[in-house]
């Protein structure tokens, strides 16, 4: 038997480059895992015009992870991909906490002057399921001056709560056990209200985290000004789908950012992949930094059960880093071994 | 006759103080100003549970422009000032251009490492009366485990163009004669085609003015990455609440940014104020920079058609901030008094 069955989603561009050596690691520290391709992505649907088959998904759902590389290019219309597979992907698989931490790694450097590598430790926990992104909306009149279109913000007491929770729970493991979170609710009153209320509730359960509430326009700001703050963020989707983007920019750039679509109770597939996209422009010469893809791997682990394993990784991510020479970092397949044996070792 | 009536509505904690720095300059640029003081904010809610009374409504409306400090404190509950003073007055006087220039200014720092005073000069044109400041949503089953809670984004093509075509007219009055359309069109399929057809439409228009587009969470990075980008930036209302923190934050902090919310074609009043809030921590001890509010007299003079006294102004702040040193720039009144010679000299 297999320790963990994987479905790898290589994808397009970069995605299989940074997925060969995430894998390559992955099999240093799990040695027995079974692994298995799904050719998803632009190049399948340009090829097939086929984004997820009904068959494909079945499959995937009878895997422990997905590990996903980078999927897109800019000849796909918007939405096609995003809609058909990432979020279709996120909502069949019920992946409702959306895991994005933040570190600025020792031997990098970040955009803003006053902040020293070590000194940001973030993670936001983002609502995966809910929220702006449900789909919920529609437009009458097209192309008229009468033209009216809708997006519809749907926020459940059951999707909110549980999210919650599992920040508060990521919040009691961590050193700084602290909460913020994030909303719009001077405006947004409607969801802010709900938000905020079963935050209230499951505070009141973890007397030991301490926690604070921010606008997501004042939060935008400190993550800029004083990113070092931010211990746990749980927020909405659309909130987190920006103020992970501004915590990616301030740790040095989504280059190494990981993600996590998680289902934490493992009733589906959860998938692992870097915050990159796939870089069409610079794919198949070996130019790509698998460092986001190998955190990715780090979580992955984490996820299985295996904290071990996944500590692993990022020290082996944390050595690479500190011993880096600007300009000098080799190819892709290069600082994929050197993952390898700082892994090993 | 009066040269213009203005409504001052000075507000709560450090808003009366910035606004008498604000409107000492105003007199110095544009002398023969009719000034009408109104009582609006926290306090007068507190004093009385009045928020925007009609009667005030309507005496408003027969004004120029409206100066507003800052209104709030931590007492009041969310959403009251929110709703009933500055978005019922963004509604009410279809202020539909959210106006939020930011600029590194000479003799400043902002946060990042790699770029200098005078690199950036932007400018966000946040639309100001519909998406999901609308107030449309609900809730059912509250406070039991089937709440749900909805927001709706509502974008009328009417809404969504003018908006475009002010942000379009802005650029081709700026240097390089840009505009960056940011929106989340792969997600928010329904309104972001709305924005994106708008936008082409208005483009064609103008073949003078370069065009890009951004979704929103890559605009949130690269205005920390590369702020020096952007020349005029054009979006939705929320997405333009939470870039102008982020274009503000890289300038140095809300101190020093300031707002508008206009109607160009002034059938109604606009409203100028400095982003930064009420800040009751610091209130009435002479602490408070009113640099932003001096630059919102500036933007009001500009929407009054008197660009000349403007320019006046907001070449007196750049005075003022070039040459003061760190730690000791004096009290609210002295730098009232410094800005006002500036822009009398
Ligand atoms: C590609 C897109 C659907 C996605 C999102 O908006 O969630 C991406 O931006 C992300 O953050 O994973
Ligand atoms: C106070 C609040 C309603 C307001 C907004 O969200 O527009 C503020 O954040 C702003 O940016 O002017």
């Amino acid at each position: 038997m297999s320790v963990a069955r994987i479905a790898v989603v290589a994808g397009d561009g970069i995605g299989p480059e940074v997925v060969a050596q995430a894998r390559k690691v992955l099999d240093a520290v799990l040695p027995g895992v079974e692994a298995t391709e799904y050719d998803l992505g632009a190049a399948r649907y340009h090829r097939t015009g086929e984004v997820l088959p009904e068959s494909v998904l079945a499959e995937l759902a009878d895997h422990d992870a997905i590990l996903l590389g980078a999927v897109g290019d800019p000849t796909v219309p918007p939405g096609v991909l995003e809609r058909g597979l990432l979020l279709r992907l996120r909502f069949d698989f019920d992946q409702y906490v959306n895991l994005r931490p933040s570190r600025l790694w020792p031997g990098t450097t970040g955009p803003l002057a006053s902040v020293k590598p070590g000194e940001i430790d973030l993670v936001v926990v983002r609502e995966g399921t809910e929220g702006l992104y449900a789909g919920a909306g529609g437009a009458l009149h097209r192309d008229t001056p009468a033209e009216v279109a809708t997006e519809e913000s749907l926020n459940t007491r059951h999707g909110v709560e549980r999210v919650i929770r599992d920040a508060f729970a990521r919040a009691g493991r961590r050193e700084r056990r602290k909460v913020t979170l994030v909303h719009k609710t001077n405006v947004l009153t409607h969801a802010g209200s709900l938000w905020a209320r079963a935050f209230a509730a499951v505070a009141a359960e973890h007397p030991d985290v301490e926690t604070e509430y921010q606008h997501v326009d004042a939060a935008a700001m400190f993550l800029v000004t004083q990113p070092q703050r931010y211990d746990v963020v749980v927020t909405d989707n659309l909130f987190g789908d920006i103020l992970t983007d501004i915590a990616a920019a301030v740790t040095g750039g989504i280059g190494l950012a990981a993600s996590g679509s998680i289902n934490p109770e493992r009733t589906y597939p959860s998938m692992f992949e870097p915050v990159h996209g796939s870089a069409p422009d610079i794919a198949g010469q070996g130019l790509a930094d698998p460092v986001a893809a190998v955190l990715s791997v780090s979580l992955l682990l984490d996820h299985l059960g295996h904290p071990e394993a996944a500590e692993r990784v990022s020290n082996a991510v944390a050595a690479e880093l500190a011993s880096r020479t600007p300009g000098e970092r080799g190819s892709t397949a290069e600082i994929g071994d050197r993952l390898v044996a700082h892994a090993a070792g």
